[in-house]
């Protein structure tokens, strides 16, 4: 039998334990809503508060003491996968000691479904939750974007995955040799970017008459690139005003957090010459211009409220958020054939948006321009040019394969999905906004659908999607290969 | 002004005169079925092939004197890429000339479907054609499935499109030094192999009780892996052992006809140790198995009836030939899911299938595997391995680039069938169906209907697509490039 190889569980543990004690006092967060809203009772967030902080407490305590306190590669990326599906688990307390999600598999759908920022619910009646739980929902999508946003700094440049290290030399700090230092500082940078912006999107939603909660709930949703609101229908409850604020701030989270960074410090030169940023701004444009004409035309639809909800789809899609102020399946068919489109094109890196991303799409579609050129001159080298620099072709091979892992996985799913029954735009519709982290699919999970009527193994094979999607495939792949176990 | 390149044009031409002049004395073999069946008269197919050869002497005449007959890479692409082109409008006359498809986008569509070895057809009654015609139809897959092979051998690897390189490796051949005559003896000896294979077909069928003229057409079209059948029903109207014998022949079609060689002369060890077909043969075998168990358990289908239809519509998607006993999206959705998916397979390099090849899609699939691997070990060279060799990373590189060739029009195709009206299954389907040569696709372009009620610019829309993927994408992209026509 083969070795296995010995990893650091110690240090682990202790990560998950801490990870937890932040997650069980992030649930306290929801009680002054509860009690403001439906009176002062004890209740099902603090019994799973401190159900959470007991347990990592205990986690933490126990491993603290631990001399070796090194993580290696393979504690690294057990680290990040295990830490969103344990804060899954407990994050999917709440839900069921409340009983308002009695069934594991239905909390844990929606529980993962807020961390890993995707935004697919389960629920039929949003709005009959009581606020506190609706608040804890709307905080796990919170949550799930500071983890990203830590991840693509400190940990997927570092580990290598699917290109990520060419967005990680984009990164602004000011110590480039030392990689500790600045990794923190870039962190906590990117994260007072994430606070302002949630801070900001909370002021002009209430100037729009939203009230506290409810602007809370939805700037959350918003700049985690989550999806999940307070409403059964979505954002088409709210004023156009509320609509076209909430586009602003998810074209603003779907751009990468240097460029904010870049942009409050007056290097606005700095983000309009950045090209994963002009072609994430021309993507949105275009199509959302066609959406409109389409709409207006074969809908006969008013031009503003065409435009509205064209621009409202196109950018939530894209940046993979997921709110809904339209049932584009409504559309005509070349409308939601480029939304499908949209959903295989994702935010941009350094964002809080998930999918394949901008970049990558970017470089992918470059190299392929170049490579007709190469065939021409077979001796020529041509390298990808990014930002006025050569990308190392080991980057662009990289991110090829990183695509086809995504095209396979997803091949994959759809199979899947229809082997559980589902029809052929459920199954393609249901794949594509779980893996992409998008939230709301085509067929019969579509924008003005959920995915309830899911059966039960397919929920917990598009949770794994969810995960798969989130974490760049590779983290969560790499841990269910033998070779990582082996020495 | 940029310079053009200069090209030789004489060349060119005279090689596209030696073709027509081929193609019209190719239409006359029609002849003796047209009046055995109908009568004499002077008709369609003879002032055809008239015009045809007339043409294509002139052409001939005015450049054979030429002094220059080099003919560089730019020269090649051109003239592969003209051949298709030029063969299929002149292919379209007798179409035309006798009336029964006086469209000439029709006619045009139906022709490059043939010579494409596509098979999708605009033909609402293909029993009322004359059998002078409908032998011509079968005819343009067998000149079509010649061409190809041409190109495997000899073209293809020297212009190294998406990895070919690597199959012209496997070719057998006694001077593997001298390129040259080793092509035209590989090339003659593949011939052979195809001629064989369809003269093996006829007598089989004919065996079955299917007159002559039906088993040569039919004969024509399996092993170019075509798809036109002389039937409205395509096979479905034959008996079981028609069905079986179509069966074993599109499956001798698909695989590496090198491989027939090894066979033939003893070599089993050889074709048995392959990798390509390996997993051709367990692609085959187990997909055919998996569609079996759900066709009875969800229809309540007969055992033998069942297996029968799916390993006849299994083999007939997988080496993209295209004809059909039984209307698959009846089928449960898992069964018409792994069709769509077996749409993106193809044949094995090597063999008249068309598609993304199965070689290329199992490289790319140890590739992703091996992607995991070398995370865990960035330092390592980890090739990927072939019949026990390593593959080159450049040509791994060049596969993956093929591939998102490939996705990527077919992206743009479905978005532009969607514009021009179709709906979202139609769209993939039309898309997959010609992009790939398979023939038939899903929704309203389904195995029982048509590409009749497509409109027009959708034709020429998916006539081009036919064309690409016939020619390896790269071949007919070229040459729209701006840079191939420049210094």
């Amino acid at each position: 039998m083969a070795k296995l190889v010995e990893l650091n569980y110690k240090v682990v543990a202790m990560v998950i334990g801490l990870l937890l004690i932040i997650e069980g006092f992030a649930m306290f967060l929801g009680l002054p809503f509860q009690w403001y809203y439906h009176g002062f009772e004890l209740e099902a967030l603090t019994i799973s508060g401190i159900i959470t902080i007991v347990v990592g407490a205990i986690l933490f305590l126990v491993t603290r003491k631990t001399r070796n306190k090194n993580i290696g590669k393979r504690e690294g990326y057990l680290i990040v996968t295990l830490s969103w599906v344990v804060a899954s688990v407990f994050g999917s307390l709440p839900f069921m000691i409340s009983g308002w999600i009695p069934n594991f598999t239905d909390a844990f759908f929606e529980t993962i479904s807020g961390f890993t920022t995707t935004g697919a619910s389960i629920l039929n009646d949003i709005e009959s939750l009581p606020k506190g739980l609706l608040f804890w929902r709307s905080m796990t999508h919170w949550i799930g974007g500071m983890g990203i946003i830590v991840l693509t700094v400190a940990i997927f440049p570092v580990l290598g995955i699917g290109g990520m290290q060419l967005f990680a030399a984009e990164m602004p700090g000011p110590t480039p040799d030392k990689l500790h230092p600045r990794i923190t500082e870039t962190a906590k940078r990117l994260w007072y970017i994430y606070i302002l912006l949630t801070a900001l999107e909370v002021i002009f939603l209430m100037i729009g008459g939203m009230d506290f909660f409810e602007s809370i709930c939805h700037s959350f949703a918003t700049v985690a690139t989550g999806g999940f609101s307070t409403r059964n229908s979505s954002v088409a409850e709210f004023s156009p005003y509320i609509q076209y604020v909430i586009v602003v701030f998810m074209f603003l989270a779907g751009t990468n957090f240097s460029l904010h960074y870049f942009a409050l410090t007056g290097q606005l030169k700095k983000v309009f010459k950045n090209e994963e940023y002009k072609a994430y701004f021309y993507t949105f444009i275009v199509i959302s211009v066609i959406i409109t004409i389409a709409v207006v035309f074969a809908n006969n639809e008013h031009v503003e409220k065409a435009f509205r909800d064209a621009i409202f789809t196109v950018i939530s899609i894209l940046t993979t958020t997921g709110f809904v102020t339209a049932n584009y399946l409504d559309w005509p068919g070349i409308a939601w054939m480029l939304i499908v489109v949209l959903m295989f094109i994702g935010g941009s890196a350094g964002s809080t948006g998930g999918g394949i991303k901008v970049i990558r799409q970017l470089l992918l579609f470059k190299n392929s321009r170049l490579e007709l050129k190469r065939h021409l001159h077979p001796q020529a080298v041509i390298p990808v040019k990014y930002n006025g620099k050569s990308v190392p072709r080991e980057v662009i091979f990289k991110i090829m394969a990183f695509f086809l892992f995504y095209i396979i996985i997803f091949a994959f799913g759809t199979i899947i999905m229809s082997f559980l029954g589902l029809d052929f735009e459920t199954s393609i519709g249901s794949t594509a906004a779980t893996l992409g982290n998008i939230g709301p699919g085509i067929g019969n999970v579509g924008p003005v659908d959920n995915f309830s009527t899911i059966p039960t193994i397919g929920k917990w094979v598009l949770s794994f999607f969810m995960l798969l999607g989130r974490l760049e495939l590779f983290t969560v792949l790499l841990i269910l290969t033998p070779a990582f176990w082996r020495k």
